[in-house]
């Protein structure tokens, strides 16, 4: 049996788009003598990155003291092309196995080319298909949107009843060309003290 | 067999130290409306962090192109306490298996208490144990130290010699009451595009 590693996180630079109102991404030489080293300046949901409870919830979780348990371990990959939204029904009818605790969901937003430039018509989940995941006990969602929630919500029903319910979010993955199927998950975000989110990288095992 | 799982990587805040000479570590709430989103300001080389070969290397590999392959696997913790320095003696006595690919050191620097005031007494390699480690083909070398090089030295012997060889530093780790032994450790810093080095998450992964 070999196993193959597959990076499913975005490169790390100024040249990735923010959300709106986030602080810009600087990135800048830090001595002048020694001009390899970087000074970095960004938010902390900055490129991928994960969504601890805290970010929605004042007693959740911060993203420093999210279980390594559910960080890592088996996850399931959907792809859910050609969707505007991502409905109940399609995830209903995509062939999750009964089970399934970590989802990644890979949609259209993988097949766009990366700009600095926000598109908030991404694809993200609709109210349904958050009281689905909830109904389905998922404990860590992956999408490859700057949101699990569309663009423009008033209610944030991802935020707001997968984060209360403990689901960790890992948002901005990187998931073009990744086939669907069973993996190992390894998403490991950095240890931000009483961070309320934080950037991660994400991997993917597969063994074949 | 069970799993478990355990950080050696530090807290990511104010309160680390750093290299004297690097910038500030600046964590601020970015919004007045949403108090819990963070502006994070600091050097690539804070917390624990990885060195990638382009930190000494000119044409060295940036911590984006590190083989994952590398940054995980097996892996053997040793325990060096009462050394003012890391000798070749020293490592050639520790009982580490031939063929050791990632090699993580435990001093008396995890049993110091951590403080914001960097100091320049760690423990760290002495150029005969740089030349053990290359001997001996490891591939990654992990310290709780600040830097694999003592302070002061002039020659920079791991950097200049390890890093041209090839070799991943991952420098900080927390490795207080890690028993020496056999591990998985994985260790996935930022993909910071073209940098020479990034913060990183370290685990270590044991089987029991």
């Amino acid at each position: 049996m070999s196993r193959t590693l597959i990076d499913i996180t975005l490169p790390f630079s100024g040249q990735l788009s923010v959300w709106p109102g986030d602080p810009p991404i600087a990135i800048s030489s830090s001595r002048e003598l020694l001009p390899r080293l970087m000074h970095l300046s960004f938010g902390n949901h900055t490129g991928t990155h994960v969504d601890a409870p805290a970010h929605f919830i004042a007693d959740g979780a911060t993203v420093d003291r999210l279980p390594l348990e559910t960080l890592i371990g088996p996850a399931w990959v959907v792809h859910l092309p050609d969707l505007a939204e991502i409905t109940a029904a399609a995830l209903a009818g995509a062939g999750i196995p009964p089970g399934t605790t970590r989802l990644l969901i890979r949609t259209d937003n993988s097949d766009r080319p990366l700009t600095s430039v926000f598109d908030p018509t991404y694809v993200a989940l609709t109210a349904d298909a958050v009281e689905w995941l909830l109904a389905h006990a998922v404990r860590l969602v992956g999408l490859d949107a700057p949101s699990l929630d569309l663009f423009g919500s008033a209610e944030f029903p991802a935020h707001n009843v997968l984060l209360a319910a403990g689901v960790i979010f890992v948002e901005r993955l990187a998931l073009g060309g990744i086939a669907p199927g069973a993996y190992e998950l390894i998403c490991l975000p950095l240890p931000l003290l009483n961070g309320d989110g934080a950037p991660t990288r994400a991997v993917l095992v597969r063994e074949t």
